[in-house]
């Protein structure tokens, strides 16, 4: 070893204590004839004084920033303490030292507010990643990984790999594939996720599934995705949902005990796809904070148990509601008396290309008890307290309203609360709060294609009421714009998707195992016979040999550590992650590769 | 819940609870009016019983093996107990049942001993999956995973996810490629292993690293190898030989005492490179056992410290002897009473292409103290017994002696003492037998290329008192027949292989972390400066920011199970296993793909 103690474990108790410390020079610090330095390692920072003697051979061999360096002395508990770090009560008094490597001067400082750019931080990944800030996020996400462990396999979970070179199926997201050498003409695919191979070992009899595990996904990639990302992958088998919301809302309760000190003790929420959508404008609310969206108008046929309140706007000849497919409020408390120039703001932000809004309206509750609004000559200050009541408004809120084409207001309206949540300060990063969202509908519908689309996936079972409906009736649509009359439209799924503040955690459902309904759900997505048996003929033949029922979940683990963390960008809490280009700038990869190889795999380039 | 408890749960104290069990169908059995079933899951198998009423019902609804069931009933303890299994004080006296899956009749019998061949086996393997001999080494393996992160949690190690998508750079074995769509025209390749991550970890500070991770090679499979393989990977910062050492076989044991219950307390043997070569005639030697190699000759230059004995076998005329690079006896125990046909079956064994030896001499050294040997017109019974002394055989052992080329015959030798091992039942599944194998060469040979071939791999450090040398000679070499006069030839690796009853379960080095170094290892091995950036310009710019000294392991995870399974296939400790052709033929897989991801990925075939 060259060390005897870490440069974070040192304390006043070990004075006149004799120790070797290794690490990095982190700041130097020269005072006459003697020199301090500060030597940090993943464990901490411990000062080292260097004397008249030693301090002369800097001047043939200055030491530089993150030098490596190994030095041995005694423990000295310091006159001049600091509080602000652990080994702030002492300081080694060096009587040899050696630097271990030399190190260039790194082209950003290794500090929590580091000046270096995104680019080069990630270019010079392994220096980034010397900084604290990333280091506590890396240490969180091993945290998070031993904690969710430990649960599982005290719940009696079994840790089965999964293969990662498996056949291409691509179902919705495109799959890498891997050309195989040996087998000429074919190839191999990275696994989305290890989906079929969990259910196959339910049909093993291993009722207690689960990985940590990378899957791939070969998507345009927006801000925040990876090609590879990792997963919390569970499955069961003899359990309905309400088995499955247990045992992991169990999971993420642990995490946050054993990770954050967090005893979350309450009930997690529940909240239906239907009613988030109504009342959040979106299936993955974030429920810190309220502002639930007045639902003015009802638009077709897509909420079947829900109510518009149309009558609060009807009948002024305000032609925007009048012809708006859907109008939507929200009240967005204490912002009564924003200005002129602050309404217009939040317009303009609506109309931004993002959002796509034409306009805004709003109605603002002074506190006097009086009502002002944007649309005063359509409607009397009587009908603008109502609508304002009916928003769930107090005197001194404003009452923000969006009207157009319902996917799009929606959409618009769920955004700008989010935005105005944010900027009340209502979505606060420690606090945190789950939420179930269920009864999902199995199926979109895929206009341009003439086709249903799993909304979760394939496997996915309907709920078993509807079993029948499904089985019995003919997927095919004559007149694809009548998808909502067709009674697939209204088939609930035995899915599960859990939030945390608004964003997707994990998601997960209970499973088909009847062959006869996995077949009718892949001939409604459009797979003849054919297809079915060359991509999934694995699958429907175990389903021959005495599948259980079974179900699972599946846990984005970078987002769920990210969001632990406090943070919003998933690449934060990713030891080597590669950027939107799904390039690895540190590695300048991926690269061209040999015509040697070429040959060997049997295949060419194709450049358009 | 389909169950109230599992089919390894109730014992008699349960008696007269009411239950419901849920599993497969392992037998059913008809006397008369009742029918008993053993119902089987993963925890164990319960006995049930269907009294008349119920029975009534198979008549139209018959159950069937694998049948998946669900029932309710009573415990009952049983007046015919059976002793053989946990639950066998007890039944299950069934008052309601439902059938919760049929199963087709399966392919094999889901038993220990079951009539499937390995094909069918593959094929199915979600039924193979169910076989209790598969999933007791499928729960070995979690078991080990378990322990061994248990172990280096506590020492402080962090488990970091190393990215899969990396940059193709193949030095020895081939890298899988995958097209990359956003960048036309380039590749990412899988991981042959984290080497290059895990040092860019220790740069970083992380000091103690781990990670039980695929890694993928594509190889010509032999007999037992796997495509895609699972380290255990681990890297450590300020560390030397001996510390990497004392932590890792802590890890093993840790193991055995967790999975096997096994304390082993005794410390590791350790033995050079050169002793294992000299000794046993390879490097992974078998030491539950003895039988060590007498070098009756010495071959040129190659084992530098060692003295052969050839004036044992010199001056007798025996052409065979004097006309080898080298000749090697074992004394084989308790076999001096071979019959001519045994002796005869021994050389045809030799002789066998896979041992490619031109025959066999033996001595047999009888327990009357007379010396019998077929080459008796060329030695005398002194010369015999000189010999047999020195191979350290006793009265009724069998002396066995090859002769030939240096690597083959070693290898020979080394095959032969394995092969009489086995027979005479030294190498007992049941003992485990630790070592380190030290010393290594740095480097190999490759005459065909004439370059230098990093015999552990490129970023291996040489002994310290060795680095000047390599520093200070030019590796290239005009004769390619005298390379073992080059200073090269002599410098020892600082690595080390952790051997576990004849088989390598680890390797790992003391890495180079000077840039210097780092380039003179890759110029040897005949790189140029462009190439060298290319392929690891980011090892080498870390290396400039103050790199510590590090070193590391990689355990192989698939055939450490195996061995603590007791067997010598991996393959029956992957839950989804590739053929020999690297095919999963249980999926199909690889094979063809879309004409669309051919366009997207602008690649297309370029078949031979």
């Amino acid at each position: 070893m060259y060390r005897t103690h870490t440069c974070g474990e040192l304390r006043a108790t070990h004075s006149g204590n004799q120790v070797t410390l290794a690490g990095w020079v982190q700041t130097v610090r020269k005072f006459g004839a003697i020199t301090f330095v500060d030597l940090r390692d993943r464990y901490g920072i411990t000062q080292l004084l260097f004397g008249e003697d030693l301090n002369k051979e800097f001047d043939e061999n200055p030491l530089g920033r993150e030098f490596v360096l190994q030095a041995t002395g005694t423990v000295n508990e310091r006159s001049n303490k600091n509080p602000n770090i652990p080994t702030g009560d002492i300081e080694i008094n060096v009587t040899s030292f050696k630097i271990l490597n030399k190190s260039a001067v790194p082209p950003f400082t290794i500090q929590d507010d580091t000046d270096g750019g995104d680019d080069l931080r990630m270019k010079y990944r392994f220096l980034d990643l010397r900084r604290n800030a990333v280091k506590r996020n890396l240490e969180l996400r091993y945290a998070v990984n031993r904690a969710a462990r430990n649960y599982l396999h005290h719940q009696g979970f079994m840790d089965i790999e999964t293969p990662f070179l498996i056949k291409s199926t691509p179902e919705g997201a495109r799959d890498f594939v891997v050309p195989s050498r040996m087998n000429p003409g074919q190839f191999y695919a990275l696994p989305q996720s290890p989906q079929t191979f969990k259910q196959l070992l339910m049909v093993s009899g291993y009722d207690r599934y689960y990985q940590i595990v990378k899957c791939f996904r070969d998507e345009d990639l927006r801000a925040d995705r990876q090609p590879e990302f990792t997963q919390i992958d569970c499955e069961m088998a003899f359990v309905e949902q309400e088995d499955i919301l247990s045992m992991f809302e169990g999971l993420i309760k642990s995490v946050f005990k054993e990770v954050k000190n967090i005893d979350y003790t309450e009930a997690v929420e529940r909240m239906t796809w239907e009613d988030a959508m109504w009342n959040f404008g979106n299936d993955k609310p974030d429920i810190r904070f309220g502002m639930k969206l007045l639902n003015l108008k009802k638009p077709a046929s897509v909420y079947t148990s829900k109510q518009g309140q149309s009558a609060l706007i009807d009948g002024a000849d305000f032609k925007v509601f009048d012809e708006a497919e859907t109008v939507i409020a929200i009240a967005v408390p204490g912002c009564s008396e924003y200005s002129r120039k602050q309404t217009d703001e939040l317009t303009e932000w609506v109309k931004r290309p993002q959002i796509g809004m034409k306009g805004l309206v709003f109605i603002k509750c002074n506190t006097d008890g009086t009502y002002k609004s944007s649309v005063d000559k359509f409607y009397s200050e009587e009908k603008l307290k109502a609508i304002a009541d009916a928003a769930d408004a107090k005197a001194g809120d404003l009452v923000l309203i969006l009207a157009g084409a319902e996917e799009r207001t929606r959409k618009a309206v769920s955004e700008l609360r989010l935005e105005m949540g944010k900027r009340l300060g209502l979505r606060k990063d420690d606090e945190f709060r789950l939420l179930w969202v269920l009864d999902f509908p199995l199926f979109e519908y895929d206009e341009e294609g003439n086709r249903w689309v799993a909304r979760h996936h394939p496997f996915t079972s309907p709920k078993p009421s509807q079993i029948e409906t499904m089985i019995n009736n003919n997927p095919v649509i004559e007149n694809a714009a009548e998808y909502l009359n067709h009674p697939y439209a209204n088939i609930k799924a035995n899915a599960y998707d859990m939030v945390l503040n608004g964003n997707e955690i994990g998601g997960g459902s209970i499973r088909i195992y009847q062959r006869e309904l996995q077949e009718k759900m892949f001939a409604a997505l459009g797979m003849d016979e054919e297809e079915q048996l060359h991509k999934f003929g694995f699958l429907l033949g175990a389903f021959e040999y005495g599948a259980p029922p079974h179900g699972g979940i599946a846990f984005g683990f970078d987002r769920l550590c990210a969001i632990l963390g406090g943070s919003e960008s998933i690449r934060d809490f990713i030891a080597f992650p590669k950027n939107n280009s799904g390039r690895d700038v540190m590695l300048d990869a991926p690269a061209t590769i040999d015509e040697k190889q070429f040959e060997e795999l049997q295949i060419k380039l194709n450049l358009k």
